[in-house]
């Protein structure tokens, strides 16, 4: 089976997740004092940035990926949608916590619950890494000595998420700048691989 | 015509649908308890699971229909549209499920309207099979011998939904455990059929 | 310039505003009558659907007439965003509409909203192949033929939807019954074309 | 890395962006007057519009210069990441302006927020520019020579904007009718130079 349909809702998916989120944003209805409000809203503002960001970097490496297969077959297609089923989720925590990321008892919870979705997502994807691993002759023939490198690599997404996840019950603020620096971390560390199959 | 720009639209409306399903969850406003009040919603987290896995799961299986169609005509587009009529409705019945799921009476509305959406799309599929079934210049050689043996298995669906949407009227969950079940029916015996055309 | 990634863009507003449509309809909370809450909704669905199909007919079109086109330039791109302003908006006329077609008086100001959009929208459409007619050597040799035929067709939208537009002044439920057959007059009419380019 | 899965997840933040627009056009609920109620919002409507064209424009001028382009490497995705940023959080101020254009005092802050994000995602454009230009191995060679001179051009937005949002503090109209015309400015100075990275 060609892999274009395939990234075409892997694409779409993506895009609209980082879209919706812009829904979370607040539009204060008669505000008497706009610039307050809108300030006010910071929490918000930094969510998006960290979730659109965030889903940005999981999209170029998951589209990295993806230009080194040549052919999916229907166990590829169910692992991608599990994917896509926590890709699709992330406006939910994001809104959790930019509404609750300043109330002490509460954020402990939204901290956990964007954490636990944002660890469950990078495990979606170390595992289409791993059945690539396995299923080699899907694969450009060029892209499969990269195909274990990277795989060492994704397992620390999980890690780093799962890391945050359980640090937010300790405190929501340190797990949030967890969160914010994971994807920079993954760009930087994606940077320093190769982009493209070509040996 | 090229069948590209039909897919195009195909897997835009599902990635659509299936992404707008975030918007049921609950974002609860000034909890006191947001721990509980998260799990109280768990009909919603249920809902969504479901519809983004029956969505993801008739996507794929579209998918592998249209690998097998080398043009379409005006018929296979408006066939398809009516397909898409009922893939965009999935989130109405799926917030309405997860508001009312918990309430004794109203639950059986719920579930009986979800179920005849279900049963719509389901049939409309079959009716995109059986087209294209009588029209077999607009395959692939390779898939001719396929779209019979596809068409049999595609009665299962609009079956399920319609005994689910009946069982719905005595028991609400009974209902649910079954359009919870189908997806999962529907990956299984699509992989046991070839996903590529080629024979 | 290529057609294909405007054809992207064209998929993608046509596809989300089709399915933004579904936001529209009711999910009341706290029913105790779901059954009759969501009957009383019945304008909201007969709204989702015309206006599902509308846009479904329009792109199917655009969709074969873009097929005869081979190169795009920057004025094609502007007349297409006009095109789309007016796809993107229709959600709203439609949520107007389902919410007053049973206010007497404020039933005329939605009827005429709608039409005046559908208007403005079957107007766009007509400049594009205006334009294309012009500028023949954009599209294929084969198709070029097609393009004069097409052309008068294309007078008729315009002129249906600002007809119901004008009864809407006298007559909602008239308009409306013009609103619904409009999509299935063009699908009739778009049938007993050439859908291929190719004589 | 070829460009069409970049330009697959471009045109759908654009398309999502463009479409959710909608989402902020007034439909009111149980009005009296509808049509009173109606014209009294718009702003909403100039909103929507000048909003709409304005990433329309972009749109075709992002398009145009990716049909220059033929790989892109890691950096060039991120920096589209950074432009989609600003582009899928246009809804957002869009939606501010229209609440406030006629509260004298938060007319002020709703333009700034307008014009500061509108100037960001100017910004992000040059930077995609100013990142080809010293990539050129990046371009097709015909459209090396033309790199350079769309330079200087693409220095005009973010200033366009920058000037708006500093006259904002003194007048929110004389600002948001620069906002109006720039898309106008740019789609003209578009069509002055060539379309088509063809010499």
């Amino acid at each position: 089976m060609r892999t274009e349909r395939l990234q075409a809702l892997c694409d779409g998916v993506f895009a609209i997740a980082m879209t919706l989120l812009v829904l979370e944003l607040p539009v204060p209805e008669g505000s008497a004092d706009l610039a307050h409000d809108l300030l006010d809203g910071w929490p918000s503002y930094a969510a998006y940035v960290v979730s659109f960001v965030t889903l940005g970097i999981v999209w170029i490496n998951h589209h990295v990926l993806m230009d080194g297969i040549q052919r999916a077959d229907r166990a590829l297609l169910e692992l991608n949608l599990l994917l896509l089923l926590f890709v699709a989720v992330v406006p939910w925590p994001t809104g959790l916590l930019a509404e609750y990321v300043r109330h002490d008892e509460q954020a402990t919870t939204a901290a956990v619950v964007y954490g636990a979705v944002m660890t469950l997502m990078a495990a979606a994807f170390t595992l289409i890494r791993l059945y690539l691993q396995r299923q080699q002759d899907l694969a450009h023939t060029a892209a499969q000595p990269h195909l274990h490198a990277a795989l060492g690599r994704s397992l620390v997404g999980p890690l780093v998420y799962l890391t945050g996840t359980v640090i937010a019950l300790v405190s929501a603020v340190a797990a949030f700048a967890i969160f914010a620096g994971a994807p920079l971390f993954f760009a930087l560390s994606g940077r320093t691989s190769r982009v493209s199959p070509d040996p």
